[in-house]
């Protein structure tokens, strides 16, 4: 079969590789049909993930149909259409009961990391019946690519620990395709703002389409003076890092109103400053989370309810034999203005 | 009437000041009888408040009896005996409202601090229907001082932010007194383990006595190892911070467990490293907090039932005459082996 392989740092390349067999009895094998490129996926060819060994094949996301089933697979069947989830997790262990799937002992984020991916026709899926989710006839099986991470990811690292509320004013500082994912999830909750910080003009506009109350375009404005002015002075109840550098994560430390809190999705390779003198008696909290795919099911409604339109993140179409193309159009985004680009695997 | 006056940063006396006077229908003057130092008078004398004005009688903590009321003051009559709360809160302002009284846009801490304090034979409460709580008749109002500050500090911004839970693991850095009032709130919610984290060997013994089930004396013993050690190699549930210096906000980051809380207490005057780049993926949560003395009632309740015995933070015991010694005695702990020193003001 096809497959997108990382050969380490800055390599990468489409190879013929072996199908995937059944490992144990609780994995899966299913039919990729559609995939997508992740900015995990740039961070891992840039070398910033040495657990990322060479030969891996890459790929988290993904819709497929189950190829083959291990004998302790219950609930799935060949030919059942399911949505792959970023994260494999086993349901049994402490981490997994306490809905901390992210940290299951045996699974965690591995996909296309420490076992091969979903960038290829076939995938090995471990601990498939809590890893997999069958999708209901009739959904937008491109659409539900975004459920495998980025949605997920917006929503359950940057609404749900932002404690996003009625009447509350969010600011969301990254207007990339996690950053957009928080704003369409956050307006589940009918905040009075969604203010949304961006240095790109084009991400910006975006953002306004999909329901941003304002943007600021911190290229050229100074982002703390703009929120103080749309908050009374008061600052966001709820801020999403969605970049994952000192420069926004301290940004949003200037911004977080008393009693509010800085939910940080970005993936950061370096501390920063807290400044733990201006916030020690502000009452706010700061939390950190690697999604953890709880809520799947729920977007799952959502989108079958028409709540949430995820395909509108998605802005170019590739074949696989075409992926490295797609990574081109992914990794220029500056340019080609790409936030999601979906492969057709087969 | 006789007073500890604050004159500059290193310079107090206890000097002979006017009796205060009703300045609004919500005010109250309360008769003090009993009162103590704090760390943060401490800090106040070094000069690390600049908020606070040379001429300011010092204290925020208290018990008394209510002498005279303001017209608008329902529910408080003279010769009632009151816990002077060290937060002043209108009741009404949307902080307020939200259960911020820190926050309060007329009050929070300004006792001691922006208006004069309870180290004095009579003190000026405002907002004292919000601020003052009567005292049931048969409690020992010796003890009710710790419940001014240190009590609902520790509770609030340790073990309610920390999210204690029976069965968890919760590791303290700090046992000052602040520390030890965690200590003991700390056992309302029955976790598995307690361990006290602090250089001295006196505290540490006070923390065994209080119900600690582990001390690490972090002078002489790798913190960092001795819980990895007592939990598994996972860390702690809920970390508490109650120092106030980078160096032990650090620590609480090698410390905290997947999933778990660092909940800071302590009061920090300089900015400190967050290793985001280790925590952005570990589902945790920094919080802050100024004491809102929410929980006071409940407090009140459970000394009441027994539940809870804060006199036995009193270590020294002085008139209010001698209070400068008292703040000899209690800025020498490492020596006297002060936790809190009661001043019997009248």
């Amino acid at each position: 079969m096809k497959a997108l392989v990382y050969h380490g740092p800055g390599k990468k390349s489409l190879d013929e590789r072996p199908m995937p067999e059944l490992a144990a009895s609780t994995d899966a094998i299913v039919k990729v049909t559609r995939t997508t490129i992740c900015g995990t996926d740039l961070h891992i060819l840039k070398g910033d993930v040495p657990t990322c060994e060479p030969g891996r094949i890459l790929g988290h996301e993904g819709v497929g149909v189950v190829h083959r089933v291990g004998d302790a697979v219950a609930g799935l069947e060949p030919g059942d259409h399911v949505l792959i989830s970023c994260i494999s997790s086993c349901g049994r262990c402490d981490y997994c009961r306490r809905g901390m799937y992210s940290h299951c002992t045996t699974g965690g984020w591995i996909l296309g990391h420490r076992i091969d991916g979903t960038q290829a026709e076939y995938v090995r899926i471990p601990h498939a019946q809590s890893s997999l989710y069958r999708i209901p006839a009739g959904m937008d099986e491109e659409a539900l690519v975004m459920l495998s991470d980025i949605l997920p990811t917006g929503f359950e690292c940057g609404v749900l620990n932002g404690r996003v509320q009625p009447g509350s004013t969010v600011a969301i500082v990254g207007a990339g395709p996690i950053g957009l994912a928080s704003l369409l999830t956050a307006q589940f909750y009918s905040p009075a703002q969604i203010i949304m910080i961006d240095p790109d003009a084009n991400r910006l506009e975006v953002a306004r389409r999909f329901g941003a109350t304002a943007c600021i375009d911190n290229a050229h404005a100074d982002a703390f003076a703009e929120v103080r002015k749309l908050t009374e002075s008061v600052g966001a109840d709820c801020v999403i890092e969605a970049v994952g550098i000192p420069a926004t994560f301290e940004l949003c430390q200037a911004l977080v109103a008393p009693g509010g809190t800085i939910a940080n999705v970005g993936v950061h390779g370096v501390k920063c400053d807290l400044h733990l003198e201006q916030l020690w008696d502000r009452n706010i909290a700061i939390t950190t989370r690697l999604v953890d795919t709880v809520s799947t099911p729920m977007l799952m409604k959502t989108v079958k309810a028409g709540r949430l339109d995820p395909a509108r993140l998605i802005t170019h179409r590739f074949g696989l034999n075409e992926i490295l193309s797609a990574y081109e159009t992914f990794a220029g985004a500056a340019d080609t203005h790409a936030l999601k680009v979906l492969i057709e695997a087969s």
